[in-house]
């Protein structure tokens, strides 16, 4: 077995083989997603240098940015000490969330206890996706 | 229903109802791990101004630091366009790994594919828990 496939090996996987990776910029360290990721879709990341990950609800493997072109060019991957997260650095194509923002948490918690919008939209997803996401 | 706790419901719980919580210092902006929250800590988190937590492992109730005197004290909670993942900035006090690093996230895939501790222990486990964990 490659060095590689240890080092993916070793990771923990939870439910349906799936861990959980955490996305940031590499340059402002702006925390952009999570998604999930299984063996195949660490190793194509690792290969191909841009993020996959393995959705949920759709049930299928996914490239990140393969409708939209907005692709994650990946910089570093590191694991935690229970070795069940992933945590992945990169330059991030133009933006991360679907809904138009850079990253996906764009909604914060207020004094009043509401969730705030706090980000402005960076593009228009019915222009990109051509529909309402 | 107040509006924290309506903010609380809107969330969207996994699996035991939980989601998952990206801890991210606020001050330097590095991700510090990753745990589960339910309804019950998120409320205690913003009730406290300190992180909560569900361990999965010990199936309880858990104030991060409670052993090691090293918590969290909250400065910002986000949530993602999909409602099922939490971002929590802290102040952390000393260190969030039980290792002893800063981090959790102190290993890094090189380019060989073997992770490589890439961080210095910052306090030594066994003093601070009594035992080796």
């Amino acid at each position: 077995m490659s060095p590689l496939k240890e080092s993916i090996a070793k990771l923990k996987y939870g439910e349906h083989g799936l861990i959980p990776a955490i996305i940031v910029d590499a340059d402002s360290k702006t925390v952009l997603m999570v998604a999930y990721m299984n063996k195949d879709s660490l190793a194509d990341t690792v290969r191909t240098g841009k993020t996959h990950f393995w959705s949920r609800r759709r049930k299928k493997h996914w490239l990140k940015g393969e409708r939209s072109g907005h692709t994650q060019d990946v910089k570093a991957i590191y694991t935690d000490c229970d070795n069940d997260t992933l945590l992945v650095e990169v330059h991030q194509n133009v933006a991360a969330c679907h809904k138009g923002y850079f990253s996906c948490f764009y909604r914060k918690l207020n004094d009043a206890g509401e969730w705030d919008v706090v980000a402005d939209k960076i593009f228009n997803p019915e222009k990109v996706y051509g529909k309402k996401k």
